[in-house]
């Protein structure tokens, strides 16, 4: 129970690299007070695995720490059967955990392997490069919405991608000998593209109506009136990633049981320009902001 | 100021193993509510260091993230001199940072190289080797309990060892090539003794008067007349190890500029028992409880 306490001793093998992580999910920050434990434990480790798709490694170890007002044996079980099964899919091994008193908060370490000098970066988007996407976006953004209006049917797509996001691990693998760039969308495609859109020194332009959005998400913007709604909602954990002009963007079609959209172009011109199928043109450089969750 | 955004990509070299710790300080459970911003970040990293050093370690990358109720620069500020001044020290790289909005807390994972299939472990006493501390013992206890009498000299030995404890880098690595088994002392001699004598299958017999403890220390015993309490109290982020019998105590003290005490000797009899000067053998078997803290 106290500092001091968890050590580990990893073994990278040659020729590789390590991709090293760390992640704390603050209760009424990244996840609603009440959450259920075996969803937000699975949440927890999939927000690391997602760091690791987006540079393309694979998952190794992992360490969690979990700071809890008082030890709740109940509640503990339920959280790690959730955050087990994930970590059982990518033979994820467990190399330190601990527990601390505190206001619930959980810390998780996640390390991954790399081929030696080879890795997915922000910085390598070119112009004239396709602009993609994997999976719906915004479909987390409206679950958290219906998440905070009471509703807990887990068969609620919304809601799945909200409370069980799937990380993109194998696409990422697969990304790595092919694109240019990649991100994980966590805090919104208009804030973390942007972050690539820096980091390559370019700009790009989005078509709106290529954008990848399930029906209940298209109902939601005419609802509230607003297209560009979907650009500033978190928590999708998708990839966004460049591809060479030369590639075929439907060539990966058969990487993913999951759809991969193109959804732009990189260009010379810096920024991030949105063009609707009305022929507004709109600049966009906010994200989300988790401290608005609460 | 989101979740999924901090990734490093790390090398580590051939030849070498990573030894990988992670620790979470919680407000009001591992530290004073209201406490000095750079002693804080001074210790944050101090017993992430400390856990390399139980293990023999060399320091080589580290990452930080914060949680706190609201954005402080002048307290980041103050932080992060603290941390740095130390991680300077050790020419230690910061591969990650991360704010987050909650209540206060801070989570170090620090990950340091050892040779190939070597490292300093809590398993490896042997019956009959020596049983060693480094430093003194009981000085941050005292400290703890000048600070909540709300004493601020730091001057203060006791409140130094309390507040800016000094990990034991260079004797860990020295101890890496000689030590039978090796622990860092946070939740008290008695606690952490205890772990190595359980984890090597053996007992210890400790002599007290070889404990050594500051004048001020020995005060407070006489004081509060319990000769054992500097075995139940925390934070000393000393070294506790064992050496082999053949093995002269006397040389390491070329090692360090601080004592390297002999205070008993691992027996074949499990648990650990404390002989007075007085004659009485006492059993020892519990540690600091850090959920007392506050």
């Amino acid at each position: 129970m106290g500092i001091g306490d968890d050590c580990a001793v990893l073994e990278v093998p040659s020729g590789k690299q390590l991709a090293v992580s760390t992640d704390t999910l603050v209760e009424g920050v990244h996840f609603l007070p009440k959450s259920d434990a075996a969803l937000l434990g699975h949440k927890a480790l999939a927000v690391n695995l997602s760091d690791l798709a987006s540079m393309g490694a694979t998952p190794a170890w992992v360490s969690l720490a979990i700071t809890m007002p008082r030890v709740d044996k109940a509640w503990l079980s339920s959280f790690s059967q959730g955050f087990f099964d994930l970590a059982k899919q990518y033979a994820l091994h467990l190399i330190g955990g601990d527990t601390t008193r505190g206001p619930l908060s959980i810390t998780v370490n996640i390390m991954g392997l790399l081929p030696k000098h080879h890795r997915l970066t922000r910085s390598g988007a070119q112009v004239g490069d396709h602009l993609c996407v994997s999976g719906n976006i915004g479909s987390a953004g409206l679950g958290l919405i219906k998440a905070k209006e009471g509703l807990s049917n887990i068969d609620d797509n919304d809601l799945q991608a909200f409370l069980r996001p799937t990380p993109r691990i194998n696409l990422g693998k697969a990304l790595l000998e092919m694109a240019t760039s990649c991100i994980d969308i966590s805090d919104g495609l208009s804030a973390d593209l942007n972050h690539v859109l820096k980091a390559s020194g370019v700009g790009a332009k989005v078509w709106n109506e290529k954008l990848p959005l399930a029906p209940s998400v298209h109902q939601h913007i005419e609802q509230i009136g607003d297209v560009f709604w979907p650009y500033s909602t978190g928590d999708d954990y998708e990839l966004c990633f460049t591809l060479p002009k030369k590639m075929e963007v439907a060539s990966l079609s058969h990487l993913t049981p999951f759809n991969i959209s193109k959804i732009g172009v990189i260009e010379k011109e810096k920024g991030l320009r949105v063009a609707t199928a009305h022929g507004e043109v709109k600049t966009l450089n906010k994200g989300y902001d988790h401290f608005n969750v609460e």
